[in-house]
């Protein structure tokens, strides 16, 4: 079966759009999705930016705001920009690894990406990440607990340096077997094609 | 009849890509559209650069190429980098808009991003420019004169201040009649449905 990789961050507001539509994409694509989260602090630290380009170029944070209202409006997804953004995100993705090796990682992704783009919460928060473990039916205390061992801060780090030597600089960004990079929520169709070639 | 406005910038590697198919889609759409060029080196030293993101992020840089390519091949289009990038579009500029007032400024337009994406060329050199004026049927020693008129040289001004005024930072980008912004070739679809709606 074909396969994707799919790169995401909490903090990106873009990957929300993906998260909520790339597993029925792929499956009447018949395209198999591999979920990997990073972090996208290092990479743009890399490329001398401190905080999010929609922060450091305003005329494109404001836009990105629109365009992402309209195609949420268009796919039934509420959208709203929470304080402060950008969110740190680093909890919410140890943890949502650890789910990704459980069986509940998608669903909680999902619910965390709902929590702060929809509904504006906080995601350092662990009230935040507890509700959405709780709703995706994972086992809250351990799933905290795996998220602060060695192995999974260390597993978090080596997605961030692959990302980065695959050349990805923005999420989402998928990649295919041949390590083609796609990068965007508008490119999901491309990447999607690609892989089936 | 709907209507959109268009707008680019000669130096633009993804204005290219609308320019070569903006006409065919909206007639599709039963959409007008007005061309309109403007200039990104203003609106980029008001967000504090100095050259194209594409060179100030060289992985975005790269990626661009690979991205538009892969766009060109399914739509029978080839691109290269010009030497140097970004090009000098300011005097390309000003042919356009005295040409799109005489009638042969859209397919000026078309063979001044094929010789500088598809060929190579360097648009500041005046022998590129006569060569597409020549082959769009144009006055050339005419569109020459009055490109360097005061009244052409100002407009261009008004354009790019137009632009930034509607919060426009990057080309393509096309604008509606009640004032919706859609940056980017992949919006172009929903911008012509915006217009109709």
């Amino acid at each position: 079966m074909a396969q994707i990789t799919f790169w995401f961050e909490f903090a990106s507001t873009y990957s929300y759009l993906s998260a909520m539509r790339i597993e029925e994409m792929a499956r009447k694509a018949e395209v198999d999705v591999i979920w990997k989260p990073f972090l996208l602090g290092p990479i743009f630290k890399a490329q001398n930016m401190d905080t999010s380009p929609f922060n450091i170029y305003p005329a494109k944070g404001g836009y990105m705001i629109r365009d992402i209202t309209r195609i949420g409006e268009n796919r039934g997804l509420t959208f709203r920009l929470p304080e402060p953004f950008p969110q740190n995100g680093l909890l919410a993705a140890r943890i949502a690894l650890t789910g990704l090796e459980e069986g509940w990682g998608k669903e909680f992704v999902r619910l965390v990406y709902k929590a702060e783009f929809a509904e504006g919460q906080d995601i350092a928060d662990r009230s935040t990440l507890a509700a959405a473990l709780k709703a995706a039916g994972a086992p809250v205390e351990q799933a905290f607990a795996l998220a602060a061992t060695p192995e999974i801060k260390s597993k978090l780090r080596a997605n961030t340096d692959e990302a980065q030597a695959k050349g990805i600089f923005g999420a989402p960004s998928f990649t295919t077997g041949d390590d083609e990079l796609f990068w965007g929520d508008d490119r999901l169709e491309q990447a999607l094609l690609w892989s089936r070639r």
